[in-house]
């Protein structure tokens, strides 16, 4: 496998990859190093993201999918950071040279990369077991980032959108479990094509005293902020938000599966309970649901109204 | 695994991911991305590189050595744009947790990062087949990067140290070969620890029209430069440079791995004639070893007196 020709024939074609208009991108693909000039009074904010086949996706998926969920996945950690996407680089090992499998895959990164202005511009291609690193890269202004250090006792604590549904979605999505064609593509999508709050996060940014997206399930990313604030928190099991579909499903276990499942990349952040009003402002302009869930507290990690132990969420 | 505590409890403790006097380094290892305020006048270039077990390394090998070596070969490609180090991501899967394996890695990264001035600012780890990327930033002034594509006809074709002895070490690396202690000792150093030509970088971009580094092998990376700058090169097979200890070990075909074998990680440039005496001049005052291989011409790719077929380097 050639790496400059599988790079350069798939991806650099692809529009996703067109460095024109783009003042900041200097050099993209195709020289030792790609070169950026990051716009004035911005900093360069980036995350680094693994997905390994038959762990963190099923086996023999639709690269289209597994495209447009490693994007998404990844952006998402830009989202909770408030910054605006900018590019990325990709890291890819296979095991052999598809190019059928390569260009479904690079289509689904562009139909979700292209609309935010993500541009594609290095990367390297190896030949092993399946496995995909991407480094997304974002601008954001250098005084307005909130950190997983910053919530503060008295916060409210937020969630947006709905919690729950890509846990679910798990056995359908391996095929473990037959449901109704109709429950299928429903939960097919939510695990597949989850949604990065970019907007959300850019417009919360200004609010939050601390913001993530939730990839490992509430419980464990929360107490991520709880930890490196040095703070508590309580939890209302009953005021997670959940989807109709996962309540008329499973209404025994969906508010657990909001708690504790993974993989649904909203965000959750911290705030002042003088900014209630502001919050409400946002989300409403941006038609975001935003459910208030619990408080930051001085010290603890309490769920009122959960019985289970919390741990967090595993992967394949 | 887990993720955090793994990346925590070993990479955050070493000293080269203390941000502490770096005002460039906002927010480093643990956040949902890193944070960097590109210094003023400077660019970002950077470099994504994956090293797989059993194919750019051998399997078992020790971690020590493969981390060193994987900050080696990624940095080289800062060198060759000019670039200073800056900071470096990393992704590590690996089969399980071993923390003393970790421990010896992460040691054998930092035993070039650190006087580097290459800081670690984030990644992830995920279990699976030893993988490794890294991904590695540089700043460097937007004016004076040289670029594969800008080789001009008439050029002087350079290449820096020596050529052949990794790729002569990899019999010796993988075991398959037995040759004496002294032989052993050479040879698996320079395999193992290449020199990037970070300072030969930076004080070469003023002058140098094109400039690689060499990891797929002389007569294929120049192609790079050939085709990317739509001009031919002529080399001559005699002119290039091997080191003594090759050359009496190899003396037929020493020249040919020169020419046709990877992993040596020298740079490989092409300057304008009017350069001579300056790039000696550079040269000397860094002690290091910089030959004149060969001339950019108009089209054709020839090496006089080679006999062979001109195919690059294929790793284990």
């Amino acid at each position: 496998m050639h790496e400059f020709e599988l790079i350069r024939s798939i991806f650099q074609s692809s529009m996703m990859a067109n460095t024109q208009g783009r003042n900041d991108i200097l050099l993209g693909i195709g020289d030792d190093c790609a070169q950026v000039k990051v716009p004035d009074g911005q900093t360069l904010v980036f995350s680094m993201d693994t997905m390994v086949e038959g762990r963190h996706f099923p086996f023999d998926a639709d690269p289209l999918d597994i495209g447009y969920r490693a994007v998404a996945t990844c952006v998402s950690d830009l989202a909770a950071m408030g910054a605006k996407p900018a590019f990325f680089t990709l890291a890819l090992t296979m095991p052999d040279s598809d190019p059928q499998w390569l260009a479904a895959f690079a289509e689904g990164m562009a139909e979700l990369a292209e609309p935010i202005g993500l541009l594609l511009v290095g990367g390297d291609t190896t030949k092993g077991p399946l496995t995909i690193t991407l480094q997304v890269h974002g601008y954001v202004e250098q005084d307005h980032t909130p950190r997983r250090s910053q919530a503060q006792v008295g916060d409210d604590i937020y969630v947006t959108g709905t919690l729950g549904d890509a846990a679910a979605a798990v056995p359908i999505v391996t095929g473990e479990l037959q449901v109704s064609a109709e429950r299928f593509d429903y939960f097919y999508d939510r695990f597949w094509r989850p949604s990065p709050r970019l907007i959300a996060g850019m417009a919360l940014k200004r609010v939050a005293h601390s913001m993530l997206d939730i990839s490992d399930g509430l419980a464990q990313d929360l107490q991520h902020i709880t930890k490196a604030s040095n703070v508590g928190a309580t939890l209302q099991l009953s005021a997670l938000p959940v989807s109709e579909e996962l309540l008329s499903w499973k209404p025994d276990c969906a508010q657990t599966l909001a708690l504790t499942g993974g993989d649904d990349y909203e965000l959750c952040f911290t705030a002042p309970k003088s900014a209630r009003e502001e919050i409400q402002l946002i989300t409403q302009t941006l038609h975001l649901a935003c459910a208030r869930v619990g408080e930051i507290t001085a010290s603890g990690f309490d769920v009122e109204g959960y019985q289970g132990e919390l741990s967090g969420w595993q992967h394949f």
